[in-house]
């Protein structure tokens, strides 16, 4: 094998890294298209199952188990009794200083005896600095009812230090502003609750907490590192020299300490990517199990039945009678055994 | 929750699988506007990295789990040895009898002590029977070297019942070959090669051997399946009566008796829409990991010196040395975080 000299090497990273660049670019095209093309059909659908009860809630029983894993038998007995519609959207589609890899998780609820909230929107940003780019978001405040808040004031916490950080970030620069947060009682609090829970305890709601798998990014610094980047591929591309890049000087090892939620990032994107587009053959598949009595114990959810008496509803129950659909009618909708390909 | 009569709930399956089928149309439709965008990008890819020695070894060695847990370390060795270009093609992208998510997986090798092919080239085909849709393929033939086949004869016996098979489907009904097929020496043959060789052993290259998570599915029998289909669809759409499916009589379990590489279609299908498209980004990714010591373990692959005595050569060897790109010379290309969204 041929030898190479340490300044080929590096001038080749530079080229593959601006070609890079330019797939990146194809794949947010690729986004724009497929949302252009998808749009009516998601609006037909949402019309279509508004009148197929527990549609939604179905649907997440029936994930891939990287979704599934996160949900824990309380959430699904939410899900059950009260999520009534769900939407994905991009929206920062047409936004010239956003990105089309931007998208929000938009739950609508009835009333029911967790939480006061109508509707818990997740907005996720999809943001860049010289290091790193992923998404990142905001705490959502969710207004759990008395005793019932399934993250044991973790969402509660991270809201705290969310709006800490708002409020540092109108006030101050940005390194000092990171500096301020990591030295707060709300950042000590937050620190401290999740120390203290148990892995298991994990609720799907926690999701509503996350910020990023690196560390919190503004829209300012985004804009300006996106600048950076496009000035730096244009000389690449030129056949320009450019400056080696700096190491990265931050550890943004250390923010994981108060993220309520690691790889939310990753569970929103299978959601936004594969759950969304692919919903009715997931909700399908609740059907397709029917056909294997012994595959039934998947299925099983906590008791969705009002009953009042809460610390004792821990009978599991075949979520598919929610639906009018048990297999007590002895009747089998066509199934159809189906692959993504 | 309100009940539902079963002549209701039939008729809606029927009209979300209507539904669910226009989805299926509109992917269709953002694969090829997919592959349109990316046909120039890959082109120039294609240039610059025929000057990147072991371009294509390296993001094999990079590859999601997915792929990377199907790569023996004697796969890794031949790859690194001699596999000098990758190409994933969409060759059925503008047939109307075909289907765009049909693709072909094509390596190509320099001269080498395994096999004496210079191209393997895989050809997966996305059919549809009434019951069932997903890729199929035919058996490749690998010219193996004396001693040097990594799959102890397994795609030979593989390639001769494919080879039976596509007589027995001139010579017959479709039904009939498959009895006859079933009743072969050449059957037999394959289902004991399969059944006696360990898990441990299955080399990369079995893949070659693939035919179905399902059973073969003839092109004849595909069109005639999409026919049926898109008849019924069309009358759900004019608000038409149809006839129950049938229930599904074969037993597709069967067929996994003689199949080489049980989910083959999957790992082919992350290969082509995950890897092929960020190839650049998993071939960075080996110079990422130098950041990090510990862990070097995961690239290491067995000796790829051309070592005359091939009963020792065991000895890991770091693969980067292999593009002039070690440790030892203290030069890091700049790393650069990145996570897909």
């Amino acid at each position: 094998m041929e030898d190479q000299k340490p300044e080929e090497l590096m001038a080749r990273f530079e080229e593959l890294a601006a070609l890079e660049h330019e797939f990146e670019d194809v794949e947010e095209e690729i986004i724009r298209k497929a949302e252009a093309l998808h749009a009516p059909l998601y609006k037909k659908r949402a019309e279509f199952v508004a009148n197929i009860p527990h549609f939604w809630s179905l649907v997440f029983e029936q994930a891939p188990p990287e979704i599934d894993n996160f949900i824990q038998p309380t959430d699904s007995k939410v899900f059950a009794e009260c999520l009534t519609t769900f939407e994905v959207s991009r929206f920062e589609l047409h936004d010239p200083n956003g990105s089309p890899r931007s998208f929000s998780l938009k739950f609508g609820f009835s009333d029911n005896e967790y939480f006061e909230d109508k509707v818990l929107e997740k907005k996720f940003w999809f943001r860049k600095t010289k290091d790193w780019q992923g998404l990142v978001s905001e705490p959502v405040k969710i207004n759990w009812k008395k005793d019932q808040d399934l993250t044991d004031g973790q969402t509660d916490a991270a809201y705290q230090l969310g709006e800490l950080r708002k409020k540092l970030a109108a006030d101050t620069s940005n390194g000092a502003a990171r500096k301020e947060e990591a030295k707060s009682k709300e950042y000590k609090q937050l620190a401290q609750k999740i120390e203290t829970a148990t892995d298991a305890s994990v609720s799907f709601f926690a999701l509503f907490s996350f910020v990023s798998g690196y560390r919190w990014v503004s829209a300012e610094e985004s804009q300006q590192a996106a600048k950076g980047e496009k000035e730096r591929f244009e000389k690449i591309q030129r056949g320009e020299k450019v400056d080696e890049e700096d190491e990265d000087e931050e550890d943004p090892q250390d923010y994981q300490e108060i993220e309520v939620f690691p790889g939310g990032d990753e569970v929103a994107t299978i959601i936004a990517e594969d759950m969304w587009p692919n919903a009715i053959k997931y909700y399908k598949a609740t059907f397709d199990e029917d056909e294997d009595d012994e595959e039934l114990s998947d299925l099983d959810v906590m008791d969705a039945s009002d009953d009042d008496d809460e610390g004792e509803d821990q009978e599991p129950v075949d979520i598919r009678t929610l639906v009018g659909k048990g297999r007590k009618t002895g009747q089998e909708p066509p199934a159809k055994k189906q692959r993504k390909a």
